[in-house]
């Protein structure tokens, strides 16, 4: 089951942090990519092989120190075919490595084709008897907008498959509350989306108390995620915003509950891009440990943040 | 500029309608099947060969009568990348027999990522000055959740490029109301969206009136649509759920304005899958024929209901 798999992860490396792999192509070391260049040209082909081959290295420097990775799905799309066979392989790659994947895709649709983005993502396709995986990840991203009956199609994957969902809640970005934090009937839109979350949450219920249909909410709204806290207590939340997005230690420990369980943070770009920190001595060479040395870093801000609550979770 | 190209499209064929390109493989004819599984075997390759042979099939059978099609991507997705090489060949093989292409794409995302998904579906990615299209369409549909800074990310390339999109504003499907239709501040959450679409649409506006910011609402919510049609009069509408989905011509006709224009009615298994209606005479030989009866016969409801009306575009 997902959300057991995971919490035993977090608690044997000790660490509640999950990397995003934002492959942005302009921010890869330069090496690698003339590397790729030099043996593909200036294709498709070569971006994927950068990518890729960046993505080991970044996943080689955490493997051992965080539970679980999510690539955005965007950042390899956007290069076609190519870029999402550089997807799958980097799923594939972060998987043989010990670590849960995440894919944060964001889909969602009508019943039917909900269904198909699950065959996709989560589960397989049948061929006339025969059974095809494609994308499938540990768990994804689902967008609530059309409600119930587009999430329900993921649940089933979700229950006979072992895997997992994270419904966008309260997103990270500065517009979020637009449509999320308007109040009808004295509670906000994104409290409606929680109690569906946590409906669906109790029915994907794990042996530590979490479902796992779990929550979006974002660490650059600390207050929301307290109170959200109490509104989804099966749920557990996948924290975008921390570091480069502006959100800290303090902004996140309400993402917890008193046994330091409950959140999953995210840190894409001040993981990944960290050699770029030239003031702390990084260079393009030592990607990976740069990569490594800021995930320690974070993994003891957070920690420390947790023990100053009293709630450890180890 | 999309939004005029789709107009012009549609007095020329007199014909609002979009046939909604969702080949789920069960019902792909068996013939076709039968003769791509003996080829490559009854793998990956085959169902996308299966699903490209017959689009190209349904193509050649509507496309002097309809404007557009709007291929659903998750019905290639969940085939891998052979199946997006197919969701790709299927675009530029309308693209060729002049049909604009609307991707049924439901993207959205923070700002960032969300012009990723820009890239990929509207625009291209720049590798060190030499550029790539790869999935890049006419239009595509896009989700609002996130607010704002997501969709502004995709308005630069319709600005840029002359393309369009379509947001979720009023879904088709049963459990769409969950959100959609709470009210807040006396609004629906649906109209809040309209407003933003409205905004859009007049950035964007073309020289009938209309812009290439335009509104996804469902046909099956009538009271709605024609509500929405005042509030956003320069948002053309994407209408999904006419047929199959159970809504008729009398159901959509207020989705247009006074002259007949303003909305562009999708049927998807109505169509393509009108074979299988053997009722009335069809058959797997002629799938072809029996998806431009279909075709003709909607369009004929549709023109008929709006001359009833008093609002012939033509």
């Amino acid at each position: 089951m997902f959300i057991d798999r995971l919490i035993e992860e977090i608690k044997n490396k000790k660490s509640p942090i999950v990397v995003g792999l934002d492959p942005r192509f302009e921010q890869i070391p330069q090496s690698i990519k003339n590397a790729c260049f030099s043996e593909h040209g200036k294709t498709l082909k070569a971006v994927a092989e950068a990518i890729l081959e960046f993505n080991k290295g970044i996943i080689d420097g955490v493997s051992d120190i965080v539970p679980a990775v999510k690539p955005q799905i965007a950042f390899y799309e956007q290069y076609g075919l190519e870029g999402l066979h550089a997807y799958i392989e980097t799923c594939r790659y972060a998987c043989k490595k010990g670590l849960l994947v995440i894919g944060d895709v964001k889909r969602g649709d009508i019943g039917t084709t909900s269904q198909a983005y699950s065959n996709a993502h989560l589960g397989s396709v049948d061929i006339e008897g025969i059974s095809y995986e494609t994308f499938a990840v540990d768990a994804i991203t689902v967008n609530p907008y059309l409600g119930d009956d587009c999430l329900k199609e993921f649940v089933t994957d979700i229950q006979k498959r072992g895997k997992g969902m994270f419904v966008l809640v309260k997103t990270s970005n500065p517009t979020s509350g637009q449509l999320q934090d308007l109040v009808a009937d004295g509670k906000r839109i994104y409290e409606v989306v929680a109690e569906m979350v946590q409906n669906w949450s109790q029915k994907t219920l794990g042996k530590y108390g979490y479902g796992s249909v779990g929550a979006v909410v974002g660490a650059t709204y600390p207050k929301e995620s307290k109170m959200l806290r109490e509104k989804m207590p099966n749920a557990y939340f996948l924290v975008p915003g921390y570091g480069a997005q502006g959100a800290r230690a303090e902004d996140i420990v309400d993402c917890f509950d008193e046994n330091g369980l409950g959140a999953l943070i995210n840190s894409s770009r001040g993981i990944i891009f960290a050699y770029r920190q030239s003031e702390k001595g990084y260079t393009e060479e030592n990607f990976s440990e740069a990569a490594r040395n800021e995930a320690l870093r974070m993994k003891d801000e957070i920690n420390q943040a947790l023990e100053k609550k009293g709630s450890l979770y180890y």
